[in-house]
């Protein structure tokens, strides 16, 4: 199967991904999970939202915990160049027959609201309030010294027509995994903007739902500290898989899993992907190493689990892979 | 099952562990993996033995690899206080029926060895040729930086027994398993001469077996850039359990399998036992965190895989543990 | 001062630094530093000219190293987007009275060398030889694990003009020092176009000559093992400043020099930087955690050495600061 | 000068160092610095005293902070054997003319205290209450982890003297800088009970005073954020030394003040030393590896300044060393 060709002058200017937006069912816990385990600063809160963000994120939130009666991911959240980028992708949704509409939100500007054919709620906005960054306020750092939203991974069950369409938004191939032999199907694809491995990861099955979300930690030592944290403090189920090498972007990782069972991983260390001849990776479905690079397979629970969109079918995928994967 | 008290005033005072001779099928290759792979220094060798020693160590070696048609462990050193020692090992092992004579070692001096009466063959000395250590050396690191030999542990068939035997050799009790309830029996122990956790662990099942000997390394980073460098030089298959942190001890470990299948258990960061009042900590079978503190289960291989002593049948455990345990 | 303004849309895409070219006084002596204790990949040589490059980068070299009678900086190496960069490029030196010429550069397509109106010796180019890139290749792994090129650090002595200069050609300002007060001076300023804090920084002093260049390496702990290895090699004297803790750019860092006196710096643990309302840092003089977090003055030599460029004078500056600094 | 000669059977078994008490004078702030900066845990306080401890000590306290109108050392408390080694202890003191006197301590069992013939206040006991340790309670770690108390170091006008008294009570000597030649003196030792490079060392200078106490922590990763985070929370001028590698016991260190100027050393990675025929390391004082390994010196302050013993009058050295030390 082809590899997606991704459009280098896009009909608007996504810069990186920006924010998660998260049903949650109990929100103190939920709360408490991000603040006091995983270490996000809540910058501000109600009875029904908690807004957070990393140490490095100038913006006022980068997870927004929601309260509601069933846990799903609400939308993800992409920030474009300039206002000029919301109008040009109206435009574009316009002309392409894909439902959008401008929202207000608190704490941010202009906001542009669409669901892709799929069924993924993303939500684009061009200014966030500002908030001093905390990088260099140490005394304040906690849990596993998340520094910055790193990317998204959504379960897809139309995945080649799902890549290709945000690679016509620009988004950069980097990797994939591809059944072997004539005909064989891509399985998963990370796609990138902002210049490393991905942004935006798709991966074949049950969608549209969202695999996890990602927060970059400074080193490995944050990680190994984090599944000794969550060890002491009753929470062994919740540390899902890893800690581990990546393959698929040589990057060190720890999956966990929130009150609800929404996906988060801890990330560090990829690579840089912003040259214009920048090559992707192909990996055979076969190599073990693509996964885990030290060989350990993944559990089931993480083949299987994610979080729906609210208020979206989940639909089964238009075909199954020789291997089950995601990354 | 009473917890074995050990001997404040031991009939003769070993120091620490100090060496183990593995009996391997193909030298060229084994000396590759534990020079090169794990990283230590080749101090003597040849056609038939190579000998050697970690960064801190002054010893001359800690680990002898010796061509055999068999792979098995041929024996484990621990070194003894003074020359006296010997001497008054050799009175107690004479009255209480154990076969023991002294032998000749290359750079070793007077060296005694006895069979105790579970089949571990077992050597003790009290000078070997010394050489500066490489502590310092650090353009010589290579590997995952071992810094000393930290412990052995064996598989027991007659647990308690063999337990009971070397708490009357000094060795002191710093951790155990044992099954809950009244009765319930010791599974497996952790016992030391030297300070911290344990020279020498004793787990229940087919023995007298070799389930692995420890290096110490300096940090978790050593060993997550081990799993890596294993990984990309084909050895998927020797990464056996780990990385992760131990309960037992709270140790930070991984164990691997050289070319033979003798396990080696790279470890750091456990915590130091040398108080006379110290008291001994009481894992329940049925504590997960036992093993492994984040909760990962153990491969089957790992409570099954050990090394035989050379020339010692292996027997079945006088009991099945309800669960089986090793650490 | 007014704070430079970047073109968002300049004159032609420079997309990052790439590369440095520097004349050496022994070939060996050199090459040896970089191969074995930097830790930097030679992908050709030959008896004038050595390649190297790092773990992480596909381009065939971002080191060379010429054999010459005396040390300098023979050029610093940017990639640009694509092949009609170089064209707009060539078109916009000719514009704008800036000498120019298309060279041949081995293992490089076309080449645009430019020396710029403060005497700093470029060259842009938009395709270089690929190879595999070696970042899961642990095994080869050495040194300090140097995984790309991050940066160049220049002195320069119209310090202003310069930063105006490369604002104009789309690099952006991140951080920058100031003298305090109305009609405070920047005295040096930190421009990226990749989308960290930078690739280019230009601080004021005897120009124009280089400061230093930068390898990112994946933690603090390589720094740290670099200076055992170093002090080991005895290369005490080439250990400069640090480790430590940069106020600006938050990253950890070290400051080593070659036989010749080049500074490397390596470092790691930056911030992004590519949203486009992202706004500079300004930190004053007078604050000494602007060049380490921690407190600790750089050496003398830090402020004072610096590598000419090849047949460049090198010139007073154009005003003393407050407070003489670089970073 | 002639290496001291340690008793290896001691008139009583001292088994290492236990705590510090320390006169502080203004116990809020002290309280503050140990418990939040340092990361020590409060196990008993009021108006006028703190008991804290570090992560794996089972014991009540390591450091007591003592509300007082001049900062100070009131003593040092070392762990014996058992009870009767107090009574051998008693028995020694009273044969060579030391007093000493038993002592009501809060939370200690009999507890004997002397002052030793150079003017060190020090007490022993063999019992202290216990307290689970908190080494895998990683939901409380905080600071920079301390682990254990590790070592005290204190400055001696009678350097030979104070030397040879302590390797009377059993302490051996592991390293040691001398003058260069014939008839050179020994300008600092460091002696050791528990089987690492010390619980004790002395250095030539105006004594009886303490230099510093240090706390063992898992690796270097935790002194760095201690300094990142010191940093942040106005405390640089805390920052006295390093962080750094010591050529003296190979540890990772970094040397901090407390509010009353008392000096703390963060310290980790030495290496073992319980050999009976462990021999005891020279270094040159013209060797600058032996304070930094990586050459850096240690500022002026820390060659001068030091805690004085409550009620102690502070002498001159007998001999001012060729080259100032103390590590």
């Amino acid at each position: 199967m082809p590899v997606p060709q991704h459009v280098f002058n896009p009909p608007f200017n996504i810069v990186r991904c920006s924010h998660v937006v998260l049903d949650v069912t109990d929100l103190d816990k939920s709360r408490e999970f991000y603040d006091k385990i995983i270490g996000l600063h809540v910058e501000d809160a109600d009875d029904t939202t908690v807004y957070l963000r990393a140490s490095e994120e100038h913006q006022h939130h980068s997870v927004v915990l929601r309260k509601a009666e069933t846990a799903a991911c609400a939308r993800l959240g992409f920030k474009v160049g300039n206002e000029d980028d919301l109008d040009k992708a109206a435009s574009f949704f316009a002309s392409n027959g894909i439902l959008y509409s401008f929202v207000d939100r608190p704490y941010q500007g202009r906001t542009l609201h669409f669901t892709d054919p799929f069924g993924y709620r993303i939500e684009l906005y061009a200014q966030m309030e500002k908030r001093p960054h905390l990088l260099r306020r140490y005394e304040l750092y906690k849990g596993c010294h998340p520094q910055r939203l790193d990317h998204f991974n959504v379960f897809a069950s139309e995945l080649q027509d799902t890549v290709d369409f945000y690679a016509r938004l620009g988004f950069r191939l980097t990797e994939y995994a591809e059944e072997d032999g004539e005909g064989g199907r891509i399985a998963a694809a990370w796609m990138h903007r902002k210049g490393n491995v991905h942004d935006f990861a798709i991966t074949n099955g049950r969608g549209p739902r969202l695999h996890h979300f990602a927060y970059w930690v400074p080193t490995a030592m944050n990680i190994l500290h984090l599944c000794d944290v969550m060890a002491s403090s009753g929470l062994i189920a919740n540390l899902e898989r890893g800690p581990g090498r990546h393959g698929i972007s040589n990057a060190f990782f720890l999956y966990v899993t929130d009150p609800d069972g929404h996906r988060i991983e801890l990330y560090t260390c990829d690579y840089q992907t912003m040259d214009h001849d920048h090559e992707p990776l192909r990996w055979s479905l076969r190599d073990p190493r693509r996964q885990t690079l030290w060989g350990a397979p993944a559990p089931r629970s993480w083949f299987e689990n994610g979080s729906p969109f609210t208020g979206q079918d989940v639909r089964e995928p238009l075909f199954v892979a020789d291997v089950t994967i995601a990354d």
